[in-house]
């Protein structure tokens, strides 16, 4: 391998760790990195850190020195990637790279699902939202941010829970499992404990709840089984529009994934294929796509 | 009337005014004063500004001089008085009356709407919550702020409202005349603008829809019909959560109260009578029956 010859890194920087996949120009991996959050509006230093460590690593398991960072064309996924305090910090930074792109990471993890290829994602975790990824053009469907969308995420199963066993605390509603099981879940045993320790949740503690919701669904709980259902409706509205645009392939990805295609009518399920790679081998797809020589 | 004579005075603290109350030892109105915000956990400063301001201008109807203060027996309702954040300002407070009790918001409503008794109210504006006053126990229901409770208030009319827009405007479900009722309402012309725009809104945003929810319900639009049934529905079984605790008289208050009241059903409104006085009313008629020698 030629010292003047690219190499492409894929860099999926996310808010709890940064996965780095490093290619040479046939495609062959080399190595991969990981290292530390990549949040870029809440901590940019932190997040260039961790960007440059995750990168650091891959070459190094590869027996390429530091300086070999000037030879990769890079793509990196990072969500809010459309909002300014968040690709700023990144567009400022005099990276190391030959070269560096800046993509939604809902563009990578649909990339990487498909193998390299388009195709279309719906992501449940944490948040949920969906994109489209035919002939160029991306199309995002729902996300918006919790609470007024990301119906079907984590957050929104653990809220809807939340809110429903503080009806019926109050009496407004009858009681079920739901509420024992909120209270050993949060360790509180009064409602206004409750609300008091609900009142700083981020998305990431009410999607803390959301396995508690699935499981209290298996057991036939009546909320758990309401919002599971309201759930599952969103995903098909989801997947059928989607479908209605004729993408290459179908995938859902993320934490509640496969819960939720467990119990996905038959016909829905049928549009579904597995999704095939990481995030960050949809970056270095890319980032082979842009950059190749 | 001697110039040792006991003066009360009720306060309603509210995070846009502050409104406040005069009686003699008789129970006669002296005067009413109307300041600026009351916020005591976001600018205590300001918040004892507009309390001693109001007080002074209620004094000051009544021709009684500034230092007539100190013969004021006081009794201040503010919203999350039993949060620490929100009363200690007031709690080390000097100030210059001669008694200051700090109560809940609802408390002086309840006892306001009521006529200076006891009784249940349900107040629907920008938030919603319950309260229940009998025989000296105070009970509250719902509220629990927005998003996680607060149903049927204005806040969650509204976020209702624009959080089903969004899945229109993903194709997600079909369009109606919400879509541009929530385009015109927020002078936006996209979905990402619209996004851009609510991830800054607080309750005061989300319930400056709620107009427009109501008048799309009075036209028949699908959505706002369904969300305003699933509110009605919560009012109605708060409702009938206050019936069963027997308090005398139950009011609903606030700017949605009309609205509710016009569209309950007949057996329910049946369970309502028409509040009498105001907050600062409730609040000195409590100030008389703490501080009353």
């Amino acid at each position: 391998m030629g010292v003047t010859q690219q190499l492409f890194l894929g860099i999926d920087g996310g808010g709890t760790k940064c996965k780095v996949r490093l290619e040479d120009h046939n495609g062959e991996l080399l190595g991969e990195g990981l290292s530390g959050p990549a949040n870029t509006a809440q901590n940019p230093a932190q997040a260039i850190e961790s960007i440059t460590d995750a990168s650091l690593k891959a070459l190094s398991k590869a027996a390429l020195p530091e300086n070999a960072l000037s030879r990769c064309c890079a793509v990196m996924g990072l969500a809010g990637a459309n909002i300014p305090a968040y690709r700023l910090p990144i567009d400022e930074w005099q990276h190391p790279f030959a070269e560096l792109k800046l993509m939604s990471d809902l563009h990578i993890a649909c990339v990487g699902a498909h193998g390299g290829y388009e195709g279309a994602i719906l992501i449940t975790g944490t948040g949920s939202s969906a994109v489209a990824l035919i002939d160029g053009e991306i199309t995002t469907l729902g996300g918006h941010g919790f609470p007024l969308g990301d119906k079907a995420s984590g957050a929104w199963l653990g809220w809807r829970a939340l809110s429903t066993a503080l009806e019926c605390m109050d009496g407004l509603l009858p009681g079920s499992a739901l509420v024992d099981g909120i209270y050993s879940a949060l360790g509180c045993n009064s409602t206004s404990d409750i609300v008091a320790k609900a009142l700083h949740f981020k998305p990431r503690e009410y999607a803390g709840l959301a396995p508690l919701v699935l499981e209290l669904y298996a057991h036939n709980d009546p909320y758990a089984k309401a919002i599971v259902e309201e759930a599952v409706n969103y995903v098909v509205r989801v997947l059928h529009c989607l479908e209605h645009m004729r993408p290459n392939r179908i995938s859902m990805i993320g934490g509640l994934a496969k819960p939720y295609i467990n119990i996905l009518p038959d016909d829905v399920k049928r549009l579904l294929k597995s999704p095939l790679c990481s995030p960050e081998f949809g970056a270095v797809a890319l980032a082979k796509q842009y950059f190749k020589r």
